[in-house]
């Protein structure tokens, strides 16, 4: 197979696009998308700061690899969940990575700063990891970009992440969260712009991204992640996409050019009502947000003979 | 495990209701079930005359019975398809059944009334055999209602079928199958309505109902359509059900409730500019409607030399 662009030999093939790209083509390639990404969704506008969300893995690595290659002076934030052997790799390889090119790393460690960790929170609130881990990512993410005078998050979800969401929500018709799915989530009081710049490349690219600009990621997933539902979901768009490829690039952009907007209206209604936490001060449509709930069941001090009796 | 109602022991259980049932709860079930999608749907007024589409198998019988059961006079109609020995014995079945019944039973051959069979009217138009079945069966259907003053046409989709076809709708965003599809097709010049009443009964619900009444139908399913798409979906959403029981209904009565009005002014506009074909009077948005062309194609004489270079 040769290289589309160049006819040099190719040293990997993209089902979907039904092409073989060489090293520098493929790179090229995957700037070019993210680069396509960020011009047709608006995604940060001239003169503003991007904060790169970066756990050390392939995708927000990449990342932040590819918005400094598109010339934008990207900074990282690592937050430290404490996931036990997990979070201590995937904090050596954001830290390693960002000491190799010189780029600053704001980091937040969430027992250290909040008193609890992923696996405590969803203890104290007897919800499945991923549930606790993703709201406490949420508002640190907001936190850390708003506190340190960012204009946009961005985050390393890629077109299988945001393909497998999107089937987990049309299964179950959520109007809300299928308005509020977009590559953009627009700044609004209280909250930076989130983005996601890699929602035109599948998780095989980022790989291969990686491996050919010589980053080095950490391989691991989260041990606490398996067998949840978005892998799952993942797994089947993987067998329909090996049966019909091009059809989960097919399903999302299709989704965003013919279906998002038939939504908008319920995530804009879910938006409408929210006041200051009183705790944080973050936007929320409850009295105590969600976040400061957790916390707060996750740091509560347990009586003795109580923790016992348990 | 007991029947969820009457506490004899059960025969059945349906994990997405989370219940067993006896053999006279479940028939009961089932019907109830039919009543509730017609109530619901507006599917048939008084005084309609409602035809059934029977293939022999266990979706149609089941619902001519059904319908019977709940005190609709409806009569069958057979269409043969001319696929070899699997359309022998489904016409077997269906006249079978009728006759044990005593209720009456249309019957168009495909071949003698039009001049081509499935198998030979898809290799005309290169097409897979299940696209010139279903274009096929859907001109057929709304014809020999028509010409025999029917108002209603009903088929045996069920639950199943119909949330692979959403599955199939939505992985590609046809925003105007997603507007037509519902379980009631209304009627309009040239059409009458369609309703599909088992919407709220899966396939394994159907043969139980089968067997527990002494239905007697064709197991075979069509051997054209090992292997289509339509049936990976309906694996995949096996595989989800597995799962997660009830995905299948949640995805179905979901998209019913909050997403199909969504995309109904998509399919309002394919209907809107249909005017008689030419050749058979049908609706159609071009020049000769695509039955007939599937018709011209099929029964083009082909000269003896040209048959024998191909």
């Amino acid at each position: 197979m040769k290289c589309r662009r160049c006819r040099a030999p190719a040293v990997i093939d993209v089902r979907r696009h039904n092409a073989g790209f060489c090293a520098d083509c493929f790179t090229r390639h995957c700037r070019e998308q993210v680069r396509r990404a960020i011009d047709d969704h608006e995604m940060i506008a001239p003169g503003q700061r991007v904060l790169v969300a970066v756990s050390g893995g392939k995708d927000s690595l990449g990342l932040w690899h590819l918005l400094r290659a598109l010339g934008y002076e990207t900074d990282g934030l690592y937050v430290g969940l404490g996931i036990g052997e997990y979070s201590d790799e995937s904090g050596d390889s954001a830290r390693a990575f960002a000491h190799e090119h010189g780029w600053p790393l704001l980091e937040v460690d969430l027992r250290a700063t909040y008193g609890f960790d992923v696996p405590s929170g969803a203890r104290a609130i007897r919800r499945v990891p991923c549930s606790a881990c993703g709201l406490s990512k949420r508002h640190v993410f907001n936190d850390a970009a708003r506190a340190n005078g960012y204009d946009v998050l961005a985050t390393g979800h890629n077109l299988d992440d945001e393909a497998a969401v999107l089937l987990g929500n049309v299964l179950r018709w959520e109007t809300g969260y299928l308005g509020r799915q977009h590559p953009v989530l627009p700044a609004a009081p209280g909250f930076v712009q989130k983005v996601k710049p890699l929602v035109r490349l599948g998780e095989r690219e980022l790989a291969a991204y990686c491996v050919l600009t010589g980053i080095d990621y950490i391989v691991e997933e989260c041990p606490m992640a398996a067998g949840n539902r978005h892998l799952g979901y993942k797994e089947l768009l993987n067998e329909i996409e090996e049966r019909s490829p091009g059809t989960k690039a097919a399903f999302l952009f299709g989704f965003l050019e013919r279906g998002h907007e038939r939504f908008a209206a319920d995530a804009v209604e879910e938006r409408a009502d929210l006041h200051p936490c009183p705790e944080c001060g973050a936007p929320t449509p409850a009295d105590v947000c969600s976040f400061c709930r957790l916390r707060a069941r996750a740091t509560r001090v347990i009586p003795v003979a109580a923790e016992n009796s348990a």
